[in-house]
């Protein structure tokens, strides 16, 4: 890693805390809140104003569109943005309300405390670092555990507004009335809201409940502003960053977080194997409004010199009670790499990819014992209730060819996870899945039937999966051709995958591109689904096109800059953005100018044929 | 359009010819042919060379994997080109041996006619035109007459090589034995080749027959290297091109075309819409080694200056036959843009958006007549079979929004077009069948159901579909998602989109995207339909990928320079290439090289099991 001096890293974050409001606003874009039943529940969305339609008769007002918005302060131009400072609190009342959790007199694990106390790392620490809250004794603080009790809590009211994104309004708003209409989904025995009405509190808390759905959210992350994972909602995805010993730094990786959430990023994964994974994440954490997941493993084999054979379980237990007091909101856990499924994978084409399915087989092999995660999952599942971090029970042995995909290995990993659902659920632990990898098209539909059926439709959430080896350089659209089936199939989170997936480490381009790959991918999911009102935004830009909107045509779409780079590209004139043509066909030559015609001409023929009936009906009275 | 001089536009073409040879060649790859039932059957195909293994008892080799080719001698470091002479004349002495056809003394089209002898395009014209070639009267020269005649022609023979690519050779050699698995294939009730050697030219010449697939190819496009389009055969992308009169030149637009080649596009469109179209086809033409397809009312539209209401059936009549001696090979004719269905767009959200279709419907409207395209299509089916000219028909209506996917106008007109395809089988005229456009996810399938039964299970060619509206500068994605599953699905031919789609016109980079997404898309259909030996490429991918052969992981890659190239950005250093760890992960961190020694240790487990057992066993005998 190329190490940073302290006034470098200092420096570069004060610059990025200035740019970032700027930066992050959207063309012709309102951030606004939706209250909630108490002053504290501000439920954040963004709304697109449009231009008015101009006709010959005259303007028509188009109504602005709500769209959902991951994008926190960083979104909000009255936000004063200090990354030093961290994020508001904004759900510290609502913890502290229920009186469940006490903040403790210092963090409860040693290698924290050891961090915290390392000169050697002062300058790289976060300075705002408040005291970590845990579960009283005998308490579960899980989303869960309260769903469970009858309980609605804050996240979940905040999360059922939402989700349903001022669709009740809308709906009911004539202006919209051409707007909504939608194609009838086909969502393989889902139970999605039928109408708006139907995303209330009380649907959230049986979802939950139920365990088709999770709200991610540590009571050590009070900035969260929270969401919900689940196939009965719309699908989210997840943007992965994270230095390794070859690149990247701190700031940088602060960067890429905000930067994702700034294309839609709903979950951010921190997979740091390099040196201060610690402090990455703290800084990581204190500056994120959505839910943070990590892989514990990764760390803890730094931990131990990158000798997997050395791992142990007081060291992993350590890291993820470290982790935990920081604030993760979701640990990948790899507990189904069994160890009599690892022989299953040495005939595999590429056997196993994971990088924490060969840490744990290696362990595995190396004692002869079964995986320790798996052995002490009940001793796991009483540190996630504690602070409420979700599972995400990792799958270790996905495939990473399509010639090993829906293998002996890979299924009975995830049989093994169904297993371990039902476990965690006896501790009212929220729990979601991971799945492949590498699949062609034609076999991803089984990995949701397998998953829906073995791990009793707990969320699924996959990597893609791509459906084909073949296109390096390409792997964002290979998997965003299985992540918008799967999603459609059910799959209720899509982890993204970058053009570099194969190649090297994301630059910023890159997770932009990943991210709105994902974003047109869960789309397209939602759409397929049937989720109510989803088809709006694209109804919404299909008029602007028509009508050479062109501003509304780029200010609707999932990445504004881009849209009219591109068309600036050929006609860069300001001109030609109210011009009714376009680049394509030119002047004379344009087929929506040509429709019109043809409309107004229907139109004329219509009154002419009107006529005709009036005449002749009239004519029939007249001659009667 | 900015006009170039004469003397610029040859000095590109002499620069370009010369590049060409150095530029496009692939690395590690050798262009070879495979030899046919006689001399002039030369089928191109390239073999990718691959490193050896190296592993601790020795180097182990890994056979070269062939893969379709479609750059023609473009691809061929032996030969030698010149844009300004044409490519060779391969298919000339399989038309004079057939005697059917008769070298004109001239062209036979009043516009031809005209711009062969016009001074002021002297500059830009192709200097070698032949003589056209038409049918004897009374002959018919269409791949399907022959092959309803029991006729086996050199072109069936041919794509039956082509298509099998030499896997009857590497099925039965032992070196690809690892590397042939294959997961079975879904494949909706088309009939697949099920091994190598069914691949057949009397295969090929079944499925014409019987209308399933067509060869398209003009009997005076003599340089063609023949393919086939249908459900039972790869899946096929088609390239589009052409300038408008917004942007481009001649010399551009045979520089793209051979890009598009080189890529990978199997057929080329030529749209364009500006000056020149009839020098800028010709110079295409006469290059091209695929499959040239034109819209001829675009140019017909430019010979009434742009005015709609000015077509009439004699000069879209010439228009077929100016175009049909030059060597176009099918023609899009949007005949199925009938009277009645035109008010069935009026209330749709963005009315009609293909251009053939606003102009037939702009037409029928002001003359208050049926589509003269309609009424006079057994006429144009003489023309396609004096030249074997193949009809892909137009879907004038299809949508052009999610919102208007799938609606009475769009399935009208493709229930005529099914009408039509009986029509012209009856005059044994190949047939495709052209489909939508904006389709959501869950009402694709729909599209290509209907297809196949009311027309006849002609071969459908797509353009995505794109599966939202909200991705622009994306809609290679949004498209390629629908692309993949439609192909999956049955359809033959997908009509790639460019990142500029609904912006600009596309760029060399935004072609290059655009192709290789589309490859991507139809080898992903391939495999989930289960095309046999489509998977040999993926296999041999990932084994380098886990043997970390880098090299040959980027030369199997579609892309190799873009995947080398995004590779280097991360780790530059030539070391890298041969280094057993990438910088996803960094050196101590693979799990590749982890799961190596997992395989390692299994079978040193599985040694010890054995010797455990010979132990027993032994021991049984000496205590017996």
């Amino acid at each position: 890693m190329v190490q940073r001096s302290t006034g470098q890293e200092a420096v570069q974050l004060d610059q990025l805390s200035q740019q970032l409001g700027i930066q992050f606003a959207y063309p012709n874009s309102n951030k606004i809140y939706l209250q909630g039943s108490r002053a504290d529940i501000r439920v954040p969305l963004r709304e697109i104003a449009q231009d008015d339609t101009v006709t010959d008769t005259g303007r028509e007002a188009n109504p602005p569109i709500p769209v959902y918005d991951t994008s926190g302060a960083y979104g909000d131009p009255s936000a004063r943005i200090n990354l030093k400072q961290g994020l508001p609190h904004i759900r510290s009342a609502w913890l502290d309300e229920r009186g469940d959790t006490e903040i403790l007199n210092g963090l409860s694990s040693e290698y924290g405390l050891q961090r915290a106390h390392d000169p050697k790392t002062a300058h790289l620490r976060f300075n705002q670092i408040t005291r970590p809250r845990r579960a009283k004794a005998g308490k579960n603080v899980s989303q869960m555990h309260y769903a469970r009790q009858g309980i609605i809590t804050p996240e979940m009211e905040f999360v059922a507004l939402r989700e349903r994104l001022k669709m009740d309004e809308v709906f009911r708003d004539p202006r919209y009335a051409k707007l909504i209409k939608q194609h009838a989904g086909e969502s393989f025995g889902a139970n999605l809201p039928r109408t708006p009405d139907d995303i209330t509190p009380e649907f959230v808390r049986r979802e939950i409940a139920a365990g088709r759905a999770i709200i991610p959210a540590n009571i050590n992350h009070p900035e969260l502003e929270p969401m919900i994972i689940g196939r009965n909602f719309r699908v989210k995805i997840n943007g992965n960053l994270g230095n390794s010993a070859v690149t990247s730094s701190l700031t940088e990786e602060v960067e890429k977080m905000v930067w994702a959430l700034r294309w839609g990023a709903d979950t951010i994964m921190d997979l740091s194997t390099g040196a201060h994974i610690h402090e990455t994440r703290e800084w990581i954490i204190r500056n994120a409004p959505v839910p943070i997941g990590t892989v514990p493993i990764y760390q803890a084999l730094e931990k131990v010199g990158g000798v997997a054979e050395d791992l142990t379980w007081d060291l992993f237990r350590d890291t993820l009670i470290e982790q935990a007091e920081q604030g993760v909101d979701y640990f990948t856990i790899h507990a189904g790499v069994l160890l009599r499924y690892v022989p299953l994978t040495a005939e595999r084409l590429t056997g196993i990819v994971s990088r924490g399915g060969s840490i744990m087989a290696k362990w595995c092999l190396a004692h002869h014992q079964e995986n320790f995660l798996y052995t002490h999952f009940d001793e796991i599942c009483d540190i996630m209730k504690a602070y409420d971090v979700s599972f995400s029970l990792g799958d270790g042995l996905r495939p990473g060819c399509i010639a090993d995909a829906n293998d002996a290995a890979q299924f009975g990993e995830l049989h093994t996870l169904g297993e371990l659902t039902a476990k965690a659920w006896q501790h009212d632990v929220q729990v979601m899945i991971e799945g492949p990898g590498h699949v062609p098209l034609q076999r991803v539909k089984q990995n949701m039937t397998e998953e829906l059926q073995h791990c009793f439709e707990a969320p699924f959430y996959t990597l893609g999966p791509l459906v084909t080896d073949i296109a390096p350089a390409y792997d964002h659209i290979t998997s965003g051709i299985g992540a918008a089936n799967i999603g459609w199939y059910g799959t209720a989170m899509l982890c993204y995958v970058t053009p570099k997936e194969h190649l090297g480490l994301p630059d910023k381009e890159d997770v932009r591109t990943g991210i709105i790959t994902y974003k047109l991918a869960a789309h397209a999911a939602d759409l397929a689904k049937g989720w109510v009102g989803a088809q709006l935004r694209d109804n919404a830009l299909s008029k602007a096109r028509f009508e050479f909107r062109w501003r509304d045509q780029f200010r609707l779409s999932l990445d504004p800059e881009r849209a009219e780079s591109y068309h600036d590209q050929t006609l860069p004139a300001e001109g030609a953005k109210i011009a009714h043509f376009c680049s394509m066909c030119g002047p004379k030559f344009c087929s929506m100018k040509i429709t019109q015609e043809v409309r107004d001409y229907a139109a004329a023929q219509k009154g002419m044929q009107e006529k005709a009936i009036e005449f002749v009906q009239k004519g029939s009275e007249l001659y009667r």
